[in-house]
């Protein structure tokens, strides 16, 4: 099977440290590359998008293949692609954000879980037919809000 | 900034042709590679997966910055980046698809629009709270289930 090569499309600028980033919170922004700046025409009219981006300061040795679903030692270990975790074969990131601005070629976004100076690799706007109904996870399946309530 | 280099994860089977595949009631095949079994420990009990997949059916040369959104030369000309467009600047696939069924390495799933041999990136399970309320969308956005009714 071929490899890929893939050029980012831009880079992730924020001021929280890799802790913080976590934070849904929290304000980003995506700097697109130049010559990128067109692509953008119209996007503002989403409200939210897809952010996939290269996450680069994963080491690429020895990667699991099974892991504690959200590092947690309590639970049983289940496959890697079966979690969100970030030591997955290859580490892509997904996540869906708020997109507050569009200035240029900057895209200002909110709850963007990706560190400073990250490769950004696409961007899709998101229409919330994607969000379905009957949805089935398994028990040890924690949404990072529930998480926050149970951890207190 | 620097390229990014993936080797796929699996690949995707199927009988439909690329006419084909957009009928989201089609089932695929993604079959991992060798050595990966072990990482979809788990998977089967989510319904739904998000796939990424690398679109190496699209030229690589001449993308255009600005796009009819789907195809329709009605619509006003927006950037790529605001569509879901193939022809996008770097050309991965982001599709949300229901699980079937897990066999040893290969993942049985419907609505996989992706061609048959298409290189898979990753999977990541979905659990329903990506979908959100109050999502905004431009005017010129029609899901594929409204297109069907419109276009009878």
């Amino acid at each position: 099977m071929n490899t890929v090569t893939l050029k980012p499309i831009g880079i992730v600028e924020t001021e929280a440290s890799p802790e913080e980033v976590r934070d849904k919170g929290r304000v980003s922004r995506i700097v697109l590359r130049k010559g990128l700046k067109a692509a953008l025409d119209g996007i503002e009219e989403f409200s939210h998008l897809y952010v996939l981006f290269w996450m680069h300061e994963v080491p690429g040795e020895d990667k699991p293949l099974k892991v504690h679903p959200r590092g947690r030692q309590d639970m049983p270990q289940v496959g890697v692609l079966a979690t969100r975790s970030r030591r997955r074969p290859y580490s892509i990131g997904l996540t869906l954000v708020e997109l507050l601005k569009v200035d240029g070629r900057v895209l200002n976004v909110r709850g963007l879980d990706a560190f400073d100076g990250t490769p950004v690799l696409d961007i899709k706007p998101f229409d919330g037919w994607d969000g379905l109904a009957n949805v089935r996870v398994p028990f040890w399946w924690v949404s990072p809000r529930d998480e926050r309530r149970i951890r207190g």
